[in-house]
């Protein structure tokens, strides 16, 4: 099986370097092509304005000096021109990516992507909140996750989002499958200061939000030490919505 | 009735003109704060490694420097202390979004933005195709579509996305309310070139993408000469797969 593993950390990021050391116990025939620097806060976001380079660093292994949507889609154009990639996985992230937060997650993009050109596609983040940077969940149940996901067929154009609980690995409760949640509105803090010229600026924080723990939900799995799995798509359509707006248009 | 405008084509195209003209019609509280500079192709993605700066362009009129979602974050922050805007119009963008392609838009982004703040939010772009670059059917059209969309009540967490045909006005067959299409993967060109100090890049185009004309769909109705309106939300979950996963985790 080939796997492409992206991030949106940037190439450098020990969540990556997990990631593979992972990938490389599921299959021998792993890639590599990220981000050449940390684009957090990237969302889907391709860049159209200016080039970019790909770097060769080493067998496999490659950097893209744009966003993580233009990693994997100059990998799949450049890279695999005989055989594409049978899996994509996205991360781990420095960082839960949940609820709404997964549409400006530059790891959910990545594998956005892949789903976009019909790759099964999986983002993985490890929550750190208070727990310092440790990817030690991720360590010990990424391979507990990630081998009955890639035995499931994956729908054309669906994804899967994987969070890791922040908490010592022998805490962990076990493996949740839930929807995506909402946070409550507070989209983190605006800092207003001054430049060195005197001029004044804004500067977007993450402040910690608060959120409602409905039942079923990524958010409420997380906070309660379970592994979170949420399977997304990507029809954004409100079907609800049609019919009601139609009648307003007269038909 | 308070109307905030924003784009991501930035604060001087001229389908922004068009809209703060066409939203004028329509009420006279009207503000804008929309990107500085061009921001196509941002998807939603939020300026988190650098300040942006705010700059007041006359009454109501301000710029960000930064991405669509920054500015309805930073106006819906700093602007409107007091009372918030009853609806966000974000275009009009110069070229369509349609099926997939809106996960890249920073004009549907900024009315994502509005919608995850609870602010119902209209996302607008003009076809252009083989047509020149005419807003002359969002110019016609706009009005028809904003009025009856204004007078319906909107879920939280949903937005609209209006698309304009690229055609002569008259020849505009009325408004069909679509849900989102697919385009067959094709994600644009990649154009290989040598700078001029010698060294390799890639640039990605945006070519003609190959899709099938899906019954029912944006892509369908923009192309037989309608105005697309496709009501979209914001919960990506597959509630299909959740069953089917948790089953494969035992659960």
């Amino acid at each position: 099986m080939r796997i492409l593993l992206t991030n949106d950390d940037g190439i450098h990021a020990p969540g990556l370097a997990l990631l593979e050391q992972i990938a490389r116990t599921l299959s021998d025939d792993v890639w590599v092509c990220a981000p050449a620097e940390e684009q957090s806060g990237a969302g889907h976001s391709l860049t159209l304005h200016s080039p970019v380079r790909l770097r060769e660093h080493g067998d496999r292994r490659y950097s893209v000096t744009g966003t993580p949507s233009d990693s994997v889609n100059l990998a799949l154009r450049k890279l695999f021109a005989e055989q594409m990639p049978d899996l994509v996985l996205s991360g781990i992230n420095s960082g839960e990516n949940l609820a709404d937060d997964i549409t400006y997650s530059g790891t959910v993009s990545a594998a956005m992507e892949a789903a976009l050109a019909g790759i099964p596609a999986i983002a993985l983040s490890q929550a750190f909140r208070d727990m310092g940077r440790s990817f030690a969940v991720a360590e010990e149940w990424g391979p507990k996750v990630l081998k009955p996901l890639m035995a499931t067929p994956m729908a054309k154009r669906t994804l899967v989002n994987v969070n890791f609980p922040a908490c010592a690995p022998d805490a962990v409760r076990g493996i949740r499958v839930v929807r995506q949640g909402f946070h409550d509105y507070a989209r983190g803090s605006v800092v207003e200061g001054t430049d060195p010229r005197g001029r004044n600026y804004y500067w977007f924080g993450l402040e910690e939000m608060e959120h409602t723990l409905d039942r079923g939900t990524d958010l409420e799995a997380v906070a309660e030490k379970f592994v979170a799995v949420t399977p997304l798509q990507l029809d954004l359509t409100d079907h609800a919505a049609i019919g009601r707006l139609a009648e307003q248009f007269g038909g």
